[in-house]
């Protein structure tokens, strides 16, 4: 071995020694944290948010920020592991976009529960067989998933924090070729994530709605001389099924956003956003009213999303995201009036930020 | 917040600090041995190891030895990462043992690619398609993976690395309980690992051999009122199947060892194994007579597996594991007169032994 490579071997050997020592004093320090009066939580989303952000923005290189984040996620999922496994339910089978989601969020040291529902996840978390859960909320492309809306709605867990997934979708199919498909398999959401390239590539092709993306595959391949499947990459390789187009999703920076619920309220970590559904009585202007205390303290929205109320006393109920959480003076006065104004308000949860 | 609290986090904080300017030095010198003269490989098995080994050896807690060596495996996966991102095949789908496999060695900073057969993960591999393959050898209770020894005999690929696995299985159905169940579908090396549980728990009931775990619970499935599956926690929260009972195995310790295939030798790490597979004459006495020479040079076997031969040539091949990296003087001579007395002798690789 040449004395060049022995030498910075010998430097790495003094910096593992290092990270070794410093990773268990973190360890030791969680832990005493942990026996502090009154901390009884294992996971503070704030704290955590507050020290990603950091590395982030103190992180010289060469690693990219996305490898810092990721180490120091794995970092605090073992330091949390050392007192309690976590238990994070999400919309299942393994492999899914969903599961990516919980080890973006959570790393590695959790117990990922799959669930076969949305409603499934919720149920849970609320029934206690599981800290948090992690349910997609609205896609880029798409917009809002409905079910998961109106079942924040109905429960009484908070939303706990956000986590962005990038996404993309590919076209897959054992038919010999694109001219060979006439009919596409994919979730409603995966179809009109890619409506503009199935325009121009496969104008002609049937467009059939399957209850998951995984389904769709199963259905494709039943008749796959001329039948193909939209589903992520991961997907497609456990099936066994040949890609034929990558990254067909009309906006590249197609991202789907999921929501970590759970039976806590989050403490400000200074950038946090708040989520609350809100009723409108039904006459003109009524929403343009309710809106009004916003811009009178300054709170931006981020999001306005409105739902059909399945109760019939209301006829839409709007999910609204705000800058802000809901113990800032500006967010707190703006709420208090909000719910005068308001048939209706609830506020879903304050939790930090995330990219 | 009080005093105590934020004493603590200050103190993680500084930490952190230290953490993430550490990091970007061990990134960077990784980077910088990439570029040393004669170190194009991305990936020193026999290196991470001796890293792996001595962190554990000085760990001085409270983590525990399994977290440093995730924590450990997760940095040298991102620092790796920086190079070149290392695509590794194993027996597909994901969410299996195999895919805990590949992530237990590599970390997460890999490209997973999951095959449909071990054929495929060997082919995969050999087409350069892959890195490094990652294959079941054996379990601990039922013994040998006979299609992964005969691809071995086959390729030209070396073994670089193994990874135990402890394996836990489940029992799992929708029928109303233990008495209900007629049949039990599972692979029959999970069937064969639950033997004494089935004898005692579900004497009359049938047992149904699948292709895999996956498969098992689809066909109990298709009969769900008397059939249950055998399969990992995992599959069964997929299919959303309810667990009957837990930790089913025979024995606790249960374990799948596999071993990672490449197109790469393997230096020594200073505590190393080897395999290899031999041919013996047809004659009494000649396995006996072949394994002279290891006792001659003080060389133990650590495992002995006998397959019938497919070529005809020979009646049947023996897959050997010795303890010792075929570089080690006694090793070496023990191997040459090995070659001198076998009809055929093929070594598979040198690998540092895991735990």
């Amino acid at each position: 071995m040449g004395e060049e490579l022995k030498e910075y071997r010998g430097q790495i050997d003094r910096i593992d020694d290092d990270l070794l020592r410093l990773l268990n004093q973190r360890a030791a320090l969680a832990r005493k944290i942990g026996h502090v009066k009154g901390e009884s939580t294992v996971l503070r989303p704030e704290r955590e948010a507050q020290i990603l952000q950091r590395m982030v923005r103190n992180n010289p290189g060469p690693l990219p920020d996305q490898s810092i984040t990721q180490l120091f996620v794995e970092i605090m999922s073992h330091c949390r592991a050392l007192e309690t496994q976590l238990c994070v339910a999400y919309l299942g089978p393994s492999g899914t976009f969903s599961q990516e989601a919980v080890e973006k969020r959570f790393g590695h040291a959790v117990l990922g529960k799959p669930c076969n529902s949305i409603d499934d996840v919720f149920h849970t978390v609320e029934s206690g067989k599981a800290n948090y859960g992690v349910v997609p909320v609205e896609n880029s492309t798409e917009g809002a998933i409905g079910r998961t809306l109106d079942l924040l709605l109905q429960s009484h867990l908070k939303v706990c924090g956000e986590v962005m997934l990038p996404v993309h979708q590919c076209l897959i199919s054992r038919a010999a070729g694109l001219s060979a498909i006439k009919r596409v398999f994919s979730h409603a959401q995966s179809l009109g994530q890619c409506q503009s390239w199935l325009n121009t590539h496969l104008p002609a092709a049937e467009r059939i709605a399957a209850g998951s993306n995984t389904q769709a595959i199963l259905l494709s391949l039943e008749k796959h001389a001329d039948s193909a499947a939209i589903a992520g990459v991961m997907a497609a390789a456990n099936y066994d099924v040949p890609v034929l187009a990558e990254n067909i999703e009309d906006d590249p920076r197609n991202t789907t956003r999921f929501l970590v619920i759970g039976d806590q309220e989050v403490a400000p970590s200074g950038k946090d956003k708040t989520s609350l559904v809100m009723s409108a009585p039904n006459r003109s202007g009524a929403v343009y009213d309710l809106l009004a205390p916003l811009a009178r303290h300054d709170v931006s929205m981020t999001r306005l999303e409105s739902r059909p109320a399945r109760s019939g006393i209301w006829e839409y109920v709007f999910f609204l995201d705000i800058e802000g959480h809901q113990l800032e003076p500006k967010v707190a006065l703006a709420l208090d009036e909000l719910r005068q104004a308001a048939a209706f308000v609830k506020t879903l949860g304050s939790y930090p930020v995330t990219t």
